[in-house]
């Protein structure tokens, strides 16, 4: 274990952070939000401190290789200090002041669930505000992902970082070196986002609003800044994000694809095509289900895609209180909480690239039980899958469940909250989407939630977004044993 | 495909159902119920004329000889036909006129789930409330497996049929003869029925009664016959339930062993004390729990251990309607519902040799993560465990997962249920436990739902007792092309 470049690289990240702070800063400048400058500023010197200090205690020298174990534990460390630093400006500039909160804060903001304790968001300042939308988007595409992007490579084997931190079931270098990758990868991401925000301007969303939005909506996080997070926007807004929420739950990799012009590998991409199959199904119940509330067929289309889009892709915005809705739509939104957008992209949750695999490992074991003697291959995307990529999809829906049951027993100690609202916060957080049922609903929030109930929830979150192997590894003795 | 072999051991089942029918005759001879003696002496004609008929059309002459597939496709249609033919004495008689229901009623009877739709049980004859008591235990060690026991053996390779029918991930033979190995879990079987029987009537339980619920807590299946369930009955009584509860959810393979006086094997079997710990953990939560309501040490013991012995156990009886226990012990029941006994008890559910075999297969990867080129074996009970069977179990979960998902959604077109009643449901009917939560709890019943609600659920409960596969390949169409 090479725990000099582990703490090495955890350094780096404290210091981007440090640097990255700049930019929530300069929105409180604008707005002359001294209190919020004070806190961005006091963070930005702490954790600078705090990063080139790790740099240089932990400065690794000449032996910079590290193996798939210290690239898991990397990731894990790199957001769990990213966290802490990241939530100090809640807490010092007052508005968040209770630990837990701001940490809960943080982590959602970073995981891009969007869950949010705050009971008034449109009290908040500006600066604060925009630092939560900013955390969802360092978070989407992923903090090291970034590093690798704009660093020089300093780290042999850095394919085992992205590979920790970007989810999904098949990670693949889009081009040879992982640095250009990542590169790539952020410069679509953000030609993206800006293009959003400029759809978002026209519309006539204010700017802060927009540019809020539309990271939110790039790293599939959520963060709302009204109460009733994007329902009091005009229809063109809401359908907008509606078509930016699918964009983003969509492999990166196909839109770089679609630049090299290979339309046909795009267009065949089976988990696209069962993303896009999904979603129109599931709104077409929803829509069926919610009609007879709106009594207009225009309204209900446009509340379920939106809502259909932003559980799928996992963002969490709403235009509409669904839980008021007739169970049926509810019914069908619990569902989708499960599965998540496509690998590759932003979103989270279980992924429909694994529902596909899983199915196709029922198929293989249906078909043994017909012919016990074939050795058949199985095949996803054109490629033959390796077996061991087909097991462990299975393996890890078993360890995905077992996650979302072990959260939901620790919540159910709760006194004030039901099941079902516990049910869904355990889901919702595990897969990174926001909004529940019933008491976590997309009007209401975590805040109710105790101190105990809001770290479990926060663990849960972090596990869901760099998918449980990764802490499971951190926190097993033999890890850290020398052999 | 042999197909003459599978419908002449169908034809044997059915004729087999016209035998045993006799036995609830009996009762209504002796209660004096004229109209369910005709309905069933039509019945039992019926059947044994279809019976007769379909072992004279289908007589498979020299090729008796099955494989795997012919098993599972037997199971599958001998548990269809025993249900079709099972539920004409309820219509006969005019108890339960409507097909739906009856079909029901009968499967929830045969694959030991014990969930009803009669409103008024205390009303029903004494003759069917036999019946649908006999049919738990004639469903729990399986049909197929008792044709095994007393017929002569005229089945090539008949343990295709008992491991298709019974359940668990690994089905071994305890003696090397299938005849043997049926008759004698069938033997112990019996003895432990009359065992409890005998405990009951000493309680001072009548003898009908002792004899419904010995019947009942053998098959783990739940039917009761008052409208309370059992909670009318003493503490006494209601401790003998819970102890019979849990002994028919551990393996049988065990209670032979025991009988060898083999007491180390028994007693290191990992299952086991998975079963006793996990029964106990939940005990002691569920106490804690709903201390606050009984404000009595002994009643709070009494009712948890009795609830979780029920739930793990899959048989479903109650003491207490538990839907009005806190959320924390409603939290614990719902997660209970999932897991299910013993694997070769007859219990349903995922099995618990399951649950253990997934965490292993978890364990198997986060090993190969840390050192990636090591192949490690997996051990189970003190063999190694196939790399197959590890696979198989996780995939099945992933499809067992998939069968609730879908119960759930098709549930959710029923206007007048809420999404807690249709997600309990699904999973209480999956794993043949019986009662749910909110609308479907231990004092409601499933007579809300409608005719297509009622045969989803009626499948559900067919799926999860024949653990998917049998049906799946039944449906499967290249099960029945020739090659």
């Amino acid at each position: 274990m090479n725990r000099r470049m582990i703490f090495y690289m955890v350094g780096n990240i404290v210091l981007l952070e440090a640097v990255l702070l700049i930019l929530p800063t300069m929105v409180s400048v604008c707005y002359h939000e001294m209190n919020c400058i004070n806190a961005f500023s006091i963070t930005i010197i702490i954790s600078a401190a705090a990063g080139i200090a790790m740099r240089l205690v932990f400065n690794p020298k000449n032996n910079r290789v590290i193996y798939a174990k210290e690239g898991f534990i990397i990731v894990t460390f790199a957001w769990i200090f990213l966290s802490l630093f990241g939530c100090l400006p809640f807490m010092i500039s007052g508005e968040v002041p209770d630990f837990f909160d701001a940490l809960f804060e943080t982590v959602s903001g970073f995981t891009t669930t969007g869950a949010s304790i705050l009971r008034d968001v449109e009290s908040m300042s500006y600066g604060l505000l925009f630092w939560r939308s900013f955390t969802h988007w360092l978070g989407g595409m992923g903090v090291l992902v970034l590093i690798m992007a704009i660093l020089p490579s300093d780290s042999g084997r850095a394919i085992h970082i992205l590979r920790a931190e970007m989810a999904g079931p098949v990670i693949g270098k889009i081009v040879p070196k992982i640095k250009d990758t990542a590169k790539i990868l952020y410069v679509i991401y953000l030609i993206l986002t800006v293009v959003e925000f400029i759809f978002l301007c026209i519309g006539g969303m204010p700017v802060f609003d927009s540019a809020v939005h539309a990271l939110g909506t790039a790293g599939t996080g959520g963060f709302g800044i009204k109460a009733d997070s994007v329902a009091g926007y005009s229809p063109y807004l809401q359908w907008v994000i509606t078509v930016f929420m699918i964009i983003f739950g969509i492999n990166f990799n196909l839109f770089y694809l679609l630049l090299l012009r290979k339309f046909r590998t795009v267009f065949t991409n089976r988990e696209l095509w069962f993303y896009f199959g999904l979603m129109l199904g599931a709104a077409g119940v929803i829509t069926y289900s919610i009609y007879p509330i709106y009594n207009n067929f225009s309204d209900s289309v446009r509340h379920s895609c939106f809502q259909v889009a932003s559980i799928v892709s996992t963002t969490g915005y709403s235009t509409a209180d669904f839980n008021l809705w007739p169970d049926l739509a509810k019914g069908v939104i619990f569902l989708l909480l499960f599965v998540g957008g496509c690998a590759g992209s932003t979103a989270g949750g279980l992924k429909l690239s694994r529902v596909i695999i899983m199915l196709k490992a029922i198929l293989r074991d249906i078909r043994h039980l017909l012919h016990p003697r074939s050795v058949a291959s199985v095949k996803y995307e054109g490629k033959n899958l390796d077996v061991s990529v087909l097991n462990g999809v299975t393996t890890y829906f078993a360890l995905y469940f077992m996650l979302i049951a072990s959260t939901f027993f620790l919540l159910s100690f709760e006194p004030s909250f039901d099941l079902q609202s516990n049910l869904t916060a355990a889901i919702s957080c595990c897969n990174n989407v926001g909004p529940g049922l019933g008491l976590v609903g997309p009007m209401e929030g975590f805040g109710g939630y105790s101190g105990f109930s809001k770290l479990i929830l926060t663990f849960a979150m972090l596990f869901g977004r760099l998918e449980i192997y990764p802490i499971l590894l951190a926190l097993y003795p033999r890890t850290w044993t020398k052999k």
